[in-house]
């Protein structure tokens, strides 16, 4: 593209000649928030930033790059000029709007449900399967859920050495799994039981006691939920599923066996994960560890004995999976058992998005 | 033993003759409180109940089959006499006292860890294995830990019909599982969050607040703690191996293959686990359904489209498992995924105890 101005670059005040110009389509959400905040302290790697938001909260100022700058409502023309669009939107909105942004030349990066599982729309995360994103005949590229984002970037460090051959997870999903409706109704449940000791101990007493179920089907203060998503074949939930399906695409393993059972509990932010892995190589414990360790966008935390092990309330807000409790199997050489957590919001979301988008402006970018 | 009185019987003022004196050491304890309840409420098959416990707490008060009793301190006599002797105490106490209580010719059903692996004592629960109740070279008979207890009628009865052949277990286990001190922390952390929308957004923000820890390694109130019990091997904890061991012993499998994770939840009572289950033949998710529904001590609660499916806060103060969530495996027809619930002081101790005692009064009622 040169150094001249054209389709997708800008030419700024401060000298940003060359390098694309984004569009954040959802600025105004709770993940559009956290991307602000990521394209403010990341590597500045755009020209001109636009914001982007249904017509209800156009007009608004928010801050990106230490800049000011004014919200503006979603229409085709916002496109113009814009080489790469993140979305951050309901289903339905990326669904209806990604096509009008790659039509008018911009190359999608979609955190939604819309395009996942679309097989001319790569399913992409930076640390596993970066090649993937310039093959998108469509003009998007997809983001997985914050669940399987919470597991991804170890599980493809660990498929890499030993070869994944099945999976068997059940989830610790937190409350912003369900989006702001869930945090309110969570921090509403905690204030109305606060810390009654009349409550737990008879069945329904919690039940009586919390008020509005809102997004969950049960309780969610002093309880767990074995239930997300909607009813799907087989007694399974379309979160379950998505986890099965999600998995097997990014890691190229289309009969990876995934057997999930999602479970929400009183968390506000950042998913936690009990995995069983089985692999086709032997495993080892102080290798998987290294492996884990030496991994980009890993942390290892794995002392038990110094109570050193991931728990959501200490890892949200940060960018990495966090990885713990790396057991081998007693009764299975080939087998891993271990614990992730990951903020859904951060690397669950916007982080995975902003890395997509990365990926592709370095690809743009001269 | 006939309708003399003599050792293990009793005649009392309400003509209860030949029936087996019992003895219940413990008590006062949390455990000790819903054994009464149970004792009270159950069919009334012993003759004098003496209530046992620390010189501590000898000389209280308490109720038992509507009659007022005075707890007496554990010394070797009060087991003169007694047929039966409940233990709900400390593993080091029934260590010390069991064998004790022995001697003096009542047979032990205890509820502690301290016999449950010597392979000179049974491990029972009654659903599954009775007969093993005979089988007491030492006296003594076991009941396994609450964790186990939450799962394995659940698993014995589908273990019968399809052979089982490996597990993996992760646990949503409540504070109560941790004793009194468990639950307290959790009830002071839940006081001291309440519903505090400023929490649950950065790292260690929570753990700031909580206060005390408590039993615990990390803060319990708006988290997760993948760690129960002590360090053992591999990284392994000493709960999620006594739940292998427990559960080969309880269903016969010395080679069963078991990867249990163990993981704290903010829940008062009631422990919860999501199961993955292979068997030797195949299943099916409608049979596999009716099994559990027809299985003594079972509940099935299956119905997720009308948001049926087991929660401990729907749960806790019943005495049987509920079963959820049941799945057959989508790659694997020898598979099923569950979720479980039980309450860990009433199945998970009290109960299984108090239903073993059941067994060997009948066995020496004429």
């Amino acid at each position: 593209m040169g150094s001249t101005t054209g389709p997708g670059t800008a030419r700024t005040r401060d000298g940003r000649a060359g390098r694309p110009t984004l569009a954040v389509v959802g600025a105004t959400g709770a993940v559009g928030g956290v991307i602000l905040d990521l394209l403010s302290t990341r590597r500045n790697v755009y020209g001109e930033i636009r914001l982007v938001s249904s017509p209800g909260s156009a007009g608004r100022r928010l801050s990106v790059r230490g800049e000011p700058a004014e919200v503006v409502a979603l229409a085709p023309e916002v496109f113009d000029g814009a080489a790469i669009a993140m979305f951050v939107v309901p289903d339905e909105v990326s669904a209806a709007w990604a096509p009008v942004a790659a039509a008018r030349g911009a190359v999608v990066a979609d955190d939604s449900n819309a395009f996942r599982m679309a097989p001319d729309v790569p399913l992409v995360v930076p640390e596993v399967n970066p090649d993937r994103v310039r093959d998108r005949p469509r003009g998007i590229v997809a983001s997985p859920g914050c669940t399987t984002l919470a597991m991804i970037v170890a599980l493809g460090a660990l498929h890499r050495r030993y070869g994944l051959r099945e999976l068997v997870v059940s989830s610790y999903q937190a409350a912003s799994g369900a989006g702001q409706d869930g945090i309110d109704t969570l921090y509403a449940q905690m204030e109305k039981v606060g810390g009654d000791r009349a409550l737990g101990n008879r069945a329904g007493d919690v039940r009586g006691a919390v008020g509005e179920l809102g997004p969950f089907p049960a309780p969610l203060a002093m309880n767990v939920v074995p239930w997300a998503g909607s009813p799907a074949e087989g007694g399974w939930s379309s979160e379950e599923l998505k986890i099965r399906d999600e998995v097997r695409k990014v890691l190229g393993a289309p009969d990876l066996r995934v057997s999930a059972t999602c479970v929400r509990v009183p968390v506000v932010k950042a998913h936690s994960l009990s995995v069983h892995a089985v692999f086709r190589e032997r495993v080892e414990q102080r290798e998987a560890q290294a492996i884990l360790a030496g991994s980009p966008g890993v942390v290892l935390c794995d002392n038990p004995e110094l109570h050193e092990f991931p728990t959501p309330a200490d890892v949200v807000g940060t960018d990495p999976t966090w990885a713990g409790r790396v057991r081998r199997s007693l009764d299975d050489p080939r087998a891993l058992d271990l614990f992730l957590c990951g903020d859904n919001l951060r690397k669950g979301a916007a982080l995975n998005t902003v890395q997509v988008a990365e990926l592709i402006a370095a690809e743009l970018t001269p």
